[in-house]
């Protein structure tokens, strides 16, 4: 079972992925995961809502999400970047079934009720915010969707106990998936060709990292996104996934281009 | 096993249908299905793009698909109006599951390669229109969620041979999978209470309409959005669907209403 995040931010390709799918899937038991940070802020901003964003007082940065930005997130996400994702795999004969989080509550999540953020030095709490924390997933689902033969292709939202939609981080999702079905590899693509040890200088790249160095690289030299992506990779082993490969979505065969060591593993 | 369809033009509404399939689903084998016609007009024009009709030879009205519109018309059915229902449903303990007709090839189309319009007088042809007719149902897909406890809500656009998503009728979508299930009944929830002799005028409903009139109704008297409710539920009714039920959306209870005598039955 292999589980693929392809980021939806700047700097992110897809078609390289799915030629590489197409060529490589052949029925597998794999989802394939999806964001689509960086179409939602195009559409937001031509619908004249330009995205606003916070930063929490630990330096994480996240999307600020009213109703309204809930609402077009999952138009964007579950509409728009889902369903040129499954056209464009369909087209060359993969089977792709899209999903967001909310259908069959496959992914659901504990919504922040409250959130901190820090603005102009101060900080301060939101209470309408509808961000939140992936605590389950429906892992019978996916799996039978799976012997079906379809690749379920998956966004956010996430559906709240109390049954609202969510927007909950891509590749902690990705990662929430990947332990749910007990997959052998979490494989995260993105705008960087894996880790680098000074953001933004591919020289620095981090071919291998340890399970054991993993926390203390998110916490003293990883940044941003990055950052993120650590957190992820950390939950995704400590659920039992084999190993995480970080690696960039733009080259050509980006999937079995970081599984061949083009990009960061982490075991 | 029961086909719903609910319109997506001016004059419906969603919520009553909403609470009436909340009370009254029980996990039975039904499917949603839906469109987003006001929507996508919403959306479009907020982006920049009014939407565009054109007007076959024999006088049906139909979107002007552009491979732009066939982008906002996924976005907002699959993405903004299929979740909302989805969310909605779910948040009052209904497992419902949203899928366009891309998904797992749910909805196959026949692409009109070039369709013929009448524009001030003159009919002209075009060439660049993604627009189709549907030609197979994913039914498998369908019996497979429902023995899972799911309810299927499903929007266009469906995908055509080619692989690419084309826009196709709602209503005849519905008819189709109502034939595919082998549904006994089909129920189309629209603007108005039923069928009328005379367009707009609630008074001359059609309580009940043999088969054997349907043609001759289509022919001389339905107009407008309803001649294709009636083409539908000619389609459904050739392909062994015991009963279409033409209703209002707007009213309380519109399912259980419809189903009990305030609309028209066509069997």
């Amino acid at each position: 079972m292999l589980v693929i995040k392809i980021g939806g931010g700047e700097g992110n390709a897809l078609e390289p992925l799915i030629e590489d799918i197409a060529r490589s899937w052949g029925g597998r038991p794999w989802v394939l995961v999806h964001g689509g940070s960086q179409r939602v802020g195009e559409v937001s901003t031509a619908l004249g809502r330009p995205p606003r964003f916070v930063t929490s007082p630990s330096g994480y940065t996240s999307r600020r999400t009213d109703r309204q930005t809930a609402l077009t997130f999952a138009m964007v996400c579950a509409g728009d970047v889902n369903k040129r994702i499954v056209e464009s795999l369909q087209r060359r004969g993969v089977n792709a079934l899209g999903l967001s989080g909310l259908d069959g509550r496959l992914l659901t999540a504990r919504r922040k009720k409250a959130i901190r953020v820090k603005e102009n030095g101060r900080t301060t709490v939101l209470r309408d915010d509808y961000t939140g924390t992936i605590d389950g997933v429906n892992a019978d689902l996916l799996r039978g969707l799976i012997a079906g033969g379809f690749l379920p292709v998956v966004s956010p939202p996430a559906l709240s106990e109390e049954g609202e939609m969510v927007n909950v981080d891509g590749d902690r999702a990705a990662a929430a998936i990947a332990r749910a079905l007990g997959a052998e590899s979490l494989v995260l693509l993105t705008g960087a060709d894996g880790l680098y040890r000074r953001a933004g200088d591919p020289s620095t790249r981090v071919g291998r990292l340890a399970r054991a160095d993993l926390a203390e690289a998110g916490r003293s030299w990883a940044e941003g996104r990055m950052r993120i992506k650590l957190k992820a990779a950390e939950e995704a082993l400590d659920g039992g996934v084999g190993r995480v490969w970080i690696g960039a979505s733009h080259r050509e065969n980006p999937l079995t281009g970081v599984m061949s060591g083009q990009g960061t593993v982490i075991s």
